[in-house]
C-alpha cells in the first residue's frame, strides 16, 4: 500500500445533475402511463441546522441525503426545485443577514448558481412568487412534494413547506418512490464516489490492522481510522458511528455508542471487529474487518472466522441480477450453520436447523443492506414488499430481487451473544442443536463479521473492497507485508463473481 | 513538551455528586427564604437520540448538559431525580427490549446504579409511581421541572414530561435560575476536568503547529488536532466545530461550518487562525491559537498579532473578582485600536473612537464566554441584566460581574472583515478614523484571534490554557523547540494574575 493519498473523483455537479435528469425521465414516464400532465415541479427542502438542546452549539451540518441526491448543496436553509416540463433546476438560497456575513462568510447568491450548476438561484423569501411566475406557462404549477416511509427508521419524510404553500395544488405520493428507486440504482458517478469511499475506508482498515497491539484503547483504532479517512484523504464525515469492539465487545452489534463507547483495552488473544467507513461528497462506505489483536489467529478463531469467510464468499459468487436476496441471507445461514456443525459446535439436520431459524441466533442481523449517500440507503422494501416475521430474516433491511446497479453490503457475521444463546437453550426444539459444553468455550469469544461492498453487474457482482480477507493474508499483512501487492493497487480488485484475487 | 499521555482526574461520579449536593443547598437556601417547605423533587428528562432527517442514522449521542452536570449519564433515555428533603437522587433507566441487548449491549438496571453511584435505580416506566411512593412522606410530592431560557441560542429547556405527569404538582420557575447559577461556579472537581481539556487541546494545538506548512490542506489541521485529542489523550467529543481557518478566512469568524469546511490549501505567508477545543467527561475547553504558516511573522502580522496579545494580557492582568466583564470588553478594544493608531492604521482620538464604537468593526464579536459543560455556558445574563444594544457590546454573551470559580474565555481579535469595513467607510463619521490606504493593505489578512480559558480566583484569575503566546516562543515552537520547558510542564502555568510565564 502506498502512502500518498488517492484522488477522488473529479466529478460533482455533473452527478447530481445527471441524478435530476433521471429523476425528470422516471417521473415523466409515470406520468405518462398513469395519463397525467408532463409538467409541474418537484419541490425539495434542504436540512436545517440543528442546535443541540437548549444550547447554542450546532453539531456540524450534513445535508438531507435526497435534497443532496438532487443538487449536492453541502449548506443548511435550502430548497430545490425541478421542472419536469423543461428538467431545469432552481435552488433557493437563504438570505444573510449582516452578521450571516460576519459569522458564516459572505456569499454572493450567484455564487451558488456556479458551484451547484443549476439554472437559476432566488432567495427563499422569493420562493411562492418564482414557483409562480417562473413556470405559469401551464398554469399554476403541481408540486410534487417528498413524501414517504423510510423503511429502516419507521420514520417519514418530511414535505417541503413555505409561507404561501397553499395556494398551489400538491401532490405527497407520487415523488417519493420514484425518486427513492432512483436512487436504488446508482449511476457510474455514484459509483465512482462510492468506489472512493471504499478505496479510502480500506486503506484506513489496513493502517488500524498496522497499529493494532495488545494495551492500546478501541477508541485509539476508531482515532486511526478516522484521522486516516480525514487527514490523507479528505473524508471529513464517517458514514456512521464507528464500532471498534474486541474480545465480548463485539457481540454488541452496535457497540461502539454513547454507553458503550469503544473504551475497552485491548487484551492480547482477543479478536477485533472492526466496523468503520468513511464518506466522501455524500457518498458512504461500510466495511467490516475482523482479526486477532495480536495478530495471530488462534484456532477457535480461526474456524469461526472461516465459517464467515465462506459464508461471505458464497454469496458473492452467487450474487448477480434476479436472485433474491432472502435466498442469499438463507445460504449465507446454511454455510454457517454447516461450518459449526463441522466443528461440533452444532449437530443434527441443517434442514431442521434452518426451519428453525437456528441461523438467527449466531446472525441476528441481516445479511446486507442497499447503500449509497445512507449507509441505510433507502428502498429496501418498495410497495408489495412485506418485511418478514421470522427471527433473522425480519432483520433484512431488503428482500428484493438484485438488480444490475444496486450496491448492497454482504456482511454475515457469527456471534456468540449471551441472550440469544440462552433463549436457544431454554426453547426444547432449538436446544437439541446445540454442543453446549462447546458452546461454553465460545462464550466470550464474541463475534466475527466479514463486510465488503458490492456492486451488482449485468453478469454478476464487483466487490468495492478491498481489504485482506483470508486468515493468512490478514496475518501478513499485519506483520508488515505490503497490501494491494504492487499489481493490483488500482482501487478494487474484482473477478468476474466479485471475489478478492488471492 | 513529553509525548506521554495526559492523566485524566480520577473522580468522575464524586463530581457529579458534588454538583448534586450544591444544588440542593442552593434550593433550600432559595425555598427557605422565600419561606416554602423545604421538600419536593427536582425532576431531569436526559437527551434521547435523534435520527438524521428520516433516516436511521443516529449521530453519536451527547447528553443534555444540565443533566449531564447532575448525573453525569452517558446514556439516552434517561430521567434523573434528586429529593430535595434529604438529597437522595434517583436515576430511571430505559426498560430495554431484548433486541435492544442484542444491537447496543445487556445491561443490569444495578450496574447503573454502581456506575452513576446514585442512591436509587428504577425504569422509566415506574416513574410516576416511584415519585409517588418512594417520597409520599410530605404528601404527593411537588416537582421542580427544568424551563428556561438559555440567552445564547434564544431557546428554551424542555421541562421533562412522562405518562401521568398531569396527577402531580409542578414548579417551572425555580429550577432553572438556581441550577444555572450553580453551573456558573465551578467546584474544583469541575476545575480538574476543565484543566485537563485545556491541557490535552493546548498539546494538541502544539502538534498542530509543529505540522503545518504550505501546501497542506486546512482540515489536515483539524484532523491532527483531533486525532490527537482522540489518540493519546481519549477526548472523543470537540466542544465546537473546529475553526481551521488561513488566509482570508480567518476574517470568518465561525468558518468551518459545512458551508466553508476548512477546506482551503495553505498558502505560504498568510496567518492560520486555529480555534479548536477537545472536550472530556462532558467539560470542554475552547482555544484560539493564531501563527504565520510558514512558522516566520511578517512585520504586518506581528503589528496585529501584538494588538491582539497586548489586549489578552492586558485584559488577564485586570482580572478578579468584582471586574465588570463589559469593561474587560471595553479594555481589550481600547488596546487593539491604540495599537492600530500606532501604526497609522487608523488615526483620531481614542476616546472618540470608543464613543463611535470602532472596535466592533475589528472585533465584531465579545470578548469571551462562560466556559464549562457547554462552550458557551449559561449564566451569562441573569435575570435583571439586559444584553447591550451597542455594536460589539451586543454580541457579549455576559456582562456580569467576575466571581471566584468563574470559568471565562479570554478572546480578542482583530479581523479585516469586507462587510463590516464597507459599512463603515460609507458612514461619514466613523469613516474618517480610517487610514484607507493602510487598510487596503490589509483587506486579504484575514484576522488574528488569541483565546485562552481563565478561571477566577480570590485575587485575580488561573490560566488553564499553556501555549507559547509571544511571536518568538511561537517562532520557536514551530521550528521544534520544547514546550512547555521542562520546569513548567505541569498542567497550566499560571502566576498571580495568569500570564503565562516567559
Amino acid at each position: 500500500m502506498s502512502d500518498s493519498s488517492l484522488a477522488p473523483p473529479a466529478v460533482f455537479m455533473e452527478l447530481h445533475a445527471g441524478n435530476r435528469k433521471r429523476l425528470v425521465a422516471a417521473l415523466r414516464a409515470h406520468l405518462s402511463t398513469s395519463g397525467r400532465p408532463l409538467h409541474g415541479i418537484v419541490l425539495l427542502k434542504g436540512g436545517e441546522e440543528q442546535t443541540l438542546y437548549c444550547t447554542d452549539r450546532v453539531p456540524l451540518f450534513r445535508q438531507e441525503s435526497y435534497f443532496a441526491y438532487l443538487f449536492g448543496v453541502r449548506e443548511p436553509g435550502f430548497y430545490g426545485a425541478v421542472d419536469i416540463a423543461s428538467g431545469q433546476s432552481i435552488l433557493f438560497a437563504p438570505r444573510l443577514t449582516l452578521d450571516d456575513a460576519i459569522w458564516n462568510g459572505e456569499k454572493e447568491l450567484s455564487s451558488f448558481k456556479d458551484m451547484y450548476r443549476v439554472d437559476f438561484v432566488f432567495y427563499v423569501d422569493d420562493l411562492a412568487q418564482v414557483l409562480r411566475c417562473q413556470f405559469s406557462e401551464h398554469g399554476e404549477p403541481l408540486l410534487f412534494l417528498l413524501y414517504g416511509k423510510n423503511t429502516d427508521s419507521g420514520n417519514y419524510s418530511k414535505p417541503a413547506s413555505f409561507e404561501g404553500i397553499e395556494k398551489f395544488d400538491t401532490d405527497l405520493s407520487t415523488l417519493h418512490p420514484i425518486l427513492t428507486e432512483c436512487r436504488v440504482i446508482k449511476s457510474d458517478m455514484e459509483l465512482a464516489f462510492i468506489q472512493y469511499a471504499n478505496d479510502v475506508s480500506s486503506k484506513a482498515h489496513i493502517e488500524v490492522m498496522r497499529q493494532i497491539k495488545p494495551g492500546m484503547k478501541e477508541f485509539q483504532l476508531e482515532s486511526i481510522f478516522i484521522h486516516h479517512a480525514s487527514m490523507h484523504e479528505g473524508c471529513r464525515h464517517c458514514s456512521y458511528t464507528c464500532i471498534c469492539a474486541t474480545g465480548h465487545n463485539s457481540s454488541t452489534l452496535h457497540y461502539g455508542h454513547a454507553g458503550a463507547p469503544n473504551d475497552q483495552t485491548l487484551n492480547d488473544g482477543d479478536m477485533a471487529l472492526m466496523d468503520m467507513g468513511a464518506e466522501y461528497n455524500f457518498y458512504g462506505s461500510d466495511i467490516t474487518c475482523s482479526y486477532p489483536i495480536n495478530g495471530k489467529f488462534k484456532r477457535n478463531q480461526t474456524i469461526v472466522y472461516n465459517a464467515i469467510l465462506r459464508a461471505h464468499n458464497d454469496v458473492i459468487s452467487h450474487m448477480q441480477p434476479g436472485v433474491r436476496w432472502i435466498d442469499m441471507h438463507k445460504l449465507a445461514e446454511q454455510r454457517i450453520l454447516e461450518s459449526l456443525k463441522k466443528e461440533n459446535i452444532i449437530h443434527g439436520d441443517i434442514g431442521d436447523m434452518m426451519n428453525q431459524r437456528l441461523g438467527a441466533v449466531f446472525m441476528p442481523h441481516g445479511l446486507g443492506h442497499l447503500l449509497g449517500i445512507d449507509t441505510h440507503d433507502p428502498g429496501g422494501y418498495p410497495k408489495g414488499l412485506e418485511r418478514p416475521k421470522e427471527p433473522g430474516l425480519r432483520s433484512l433491511r431488503t428482500i428484493r430481487e438484485l438488480k444490475e446497479g444496486m450496491v448492497i453490503t454482504v456482511e454475515p457475521g457469527c456471534y456468540f451473544i449471551g441472550t440469544l444463546l440462552r433463549h436457544a437453550k431454554d426453547d426444547p426444539i432449538s436446544s437439541k442443536f446445540f454442543n453446549w459444553e462447546k458452546i461454553e468455550m465460545y462464550k466470550s469469544f464474541g463475534g466475527v463479521r466479514i463486510e465488503s461492498n458490492l456492486y451488482v453487474t449485468a453478469q454478476g457482482c464487483k466487490n468495492l473492497t478491498n481489504c485482506p480477507r483470508e486468515t493468512w493474508e490478514i496475518e501478513a499483512v499485519m506483520a508488515g507485508a505490503p497490501w494491494p501487492s504492487r499489481d493490483d493497487c488500482s482501487s478494487a480488485t474484482t473477478t468476474k463473481n466479485g471475489l478478492p484475487k488471492t
